[in-house]
């Protein structure tokens, strides 16, 4: 019977594979596992006071809009404080502008569906956020990738192959980037490179998919306005996301960008799930319009700085020589390089074994692997647990470093 | 601007269209139109009471799960509910073929993602739920619609179809049925359908999906076991929700069924949205762990009996002689026939001037429309409304049909 389904399959199905990290998650879920794997907030980040007195504020609502169905481009009064959220943070937004979202992965396999046909190109840095991949599996692109350094994506290159693609006829799709805080490296892009980004924009008439759900977790630092701001002529596509900042839990993300392609982004969603949770939407646009984002953000940076100095500091007390990292002023991610005849993947089974878990860097690539890098969360274990886990990598790493040098032969071993 | 990024859109974008039900929800915002047209639950049957216990029970819990990430399959607790809950409906289900879903809307249109290449046939009733158009839209396939009576789908024609399609050698990638109090009908399939249709897919080697929201809103008659609980072999998708006997706003179905399916189906929800939203899983997790379905279930029915007897009642009164409709036992709406010369869009503007609105027919159906029905939504209205709005609707239809009479000419008008 098995067999029968299978033989139903569509064509596309056999892009649809699983993605390492959501597979490691099984670990995080194992509170004897210390996991710098999952992209999770802590729970002490959650805003457990502040959802009770919303809830009780929905449950009192007349006609009860937030267990109701709802209109597909989302909740009226979240896309109005969305709006307001977007123009403090310097967009030029509007409400019709603004499609909500089960999370902005759900715009990015919006914007497959609308955008893409197979081959068409689609650039990305490298690395990139790998959730791109599996929202865009079923659509077949051909990946574009571009370094980026401690200032984010090597603008100079995307000019060169922009136009080399544009001298070949080639139009890619978009440009997808994460400015602040970037999966899985921490870096952020400069202000200077973001107003490049949104120039060649423009010039190339090639749209950047700006998906910035970390931009208020900046611990340090002068805040960078967002590409979406420095570009009046609509080429710019802005996800943002309350799981970061409110609670995964919820699903709420959103997007806003030219209104013919948000248009189609709704259509989109109206097939996919009819509209996103309202109970979710309520819940965040309650969480805005009440003030409470804005109150309980410096709780969650403290925290998250936290985390990050005791990361640091224990990576700078245990970790080889031959290793180096990010040191992000934000989010909830560092990227960790080893030396190059190293293989991350190699080495997560002892750590395992230990009872501490990474993500190895291969799955951030769209193109050829490097196979000597690891993500690094530090949002979700307690200090005691980064203090513990890192000392155990840092363990692991020098005796991999040791045991991959030419040197004297072991006497005795 | 706009027209650069449209010269971006896919292929398949084109087949983004907008649905005439969902334009049609707009009314159903302002409280001064008396609106039969949305399939909206009333208010009146959200347990409200429920939500509040369960809310603090949520807020308690450790590790706070309602609000972080979960696995992409659906949180593990609610689908062993859902295993217990299927089980008492018949089907011999299990958890890890289970997938917890964005209503079992998203249900649909992984199936389609699953399933389809452009030009495959799926078979549907005549007419259907319209919403099966829009999650299988960009997937394309080639409609085979079957007609039905008051005991479902005419099993007799689907089996000629079935082996009329098999000579030619295709085999369609699925059967999708409301097998109880079908929208936009209102009626059920029979047990003996039920049976010829489970044998029929086991025969035929083609799934039905048998999409169940209404399941447990019956208010009169025996209960009918689900197809699925009627094949062994696994050729059944089963497809449940909780947006009626729940709340929409949570956003929570499920689908159950193959093995190969599920897994596939899951892997397009890790690309679609990572997860459906965690705290509607927990809702939906306590309100059955705790009983509160089942001591919920017969207010809901309650209600609904009254206002389905009330629009009967109302019908019956003021419809003139050439109309005749379905009366379900159960569900949300009835599905009213008017002259064949008539057209239920024609009507439809001089209704909504009177502040009364109803969906027209024609979306319903996946070949050639008839163009004389119209849908009715009873659960949202109030009972006064419905009074009021089948009063005008009477009328409305009375002067339709006089109009369209030959008769002698009318003298001084």
């Amino acid at each position: 019977m098995t067999a029968g389904v299978e033989a139903l399959f569509a064509e596309r199905a056999r892009w649809l594979k699983a993605s390492d990290v959501r597979e490691l998650l099984k670990y995080t879920q194992d509170p004897s596992i210390i996991s710098f794997a999952g992209g999770l907030p802590s729970q002490d980040a959650f805003p457990r006071d502040e959802l009770r007195v919303i809830f009780e504020e929905l449950l009192q609502e007349d006609r009860l809009p937030a267990l109701q169905y709802g209109p597909t481009p989302g909740d009226p009064a979240l896309r109005r404080e969305l709006t307001s959220l977007m123009a403090r943070r310097g967009i030029d937004a509007s409400a019709d502008r603004t499609v909500v979202t089960h999370g902005a992965q759900q715009a990015l396999e919006f914007l497959g569906r609308v955008l893409l046909d197979p081959g068409d190109i689609v650039i990305a840095t490298r690395p990139t956020y790998l959730g791109l991949f599996t929202a865009l599996a079923t659509y077949r692109p051909t990946y574009h990738d571009v370094p980026l350094d401690e200032d984010g994506i090597l603008t100079d290159v995307l000019e060169d192959d922009l136009r080399a693609l544009a001298l070949d006829g080639i139009r890619p799709k978009f440009i997808y980037v994460v400015p602040t805080f970037h999966n899985p490296t921490g870096t952020s892009i400069s202000a200077r490179r973001r107003r490049r980004l949104a120039d060649l924009a423009a010039t190339y008439e090639v749209p950047v998919i700006e998906d910035d759900p970390y931009h208020d977790l900046r611990f340090e630092g002068d805040p960078v306005a967002p590409i979406a701001s420095m570009n009046r002529e609509g080429w710019i596509v802005y996800l943002g996301s309350f799981s970061k900042t409110l609670a995964p839990g919820f699903r709420i993300g959103w997007a806003h960008g030219p209104p013919a392609l948000i248009q189609k982004m709704a259509l989109a969603k109206q097939g996919a799930d009819l509209f996103t949770n309202g109970f979710g939407q309520r819940v965040a646009e309650r969480y805005l319009a009440l003030g409470m984002l804005d109150r309980h953000l410096p709780r969650i940076r403290a925290l998250y700085r936290r985390k990050r100095d005791v990361m640091l500091a224990r990576m700078q007390e245990t970790f080889p020589d031959r290793v180096t990292w990010t040191r992000p002023e934000g989010g909830m991610f560092l990227w960790v390089t080893i030396p190059s005849e190293l293989d991350t993947r190699s080495i997560l089974p002892a750590a395992a074994a230990q009872r501490v878990v990474y993500v190895p860097g291969h799955g951030f690539f769209a193109g050829t692997p490097e196979p000597n890098h690891m993500r690094l969360n530090y949002s979700l274990p307690s200090e005691p647990d980064i203090e513990k886990g890192i000392g155990i990598l840092g363990a692991l790493l020098d005796r991999a470093i040791r045991s991959s040098l030419p040197g004297p032969p072991l006497i005795g071993a």
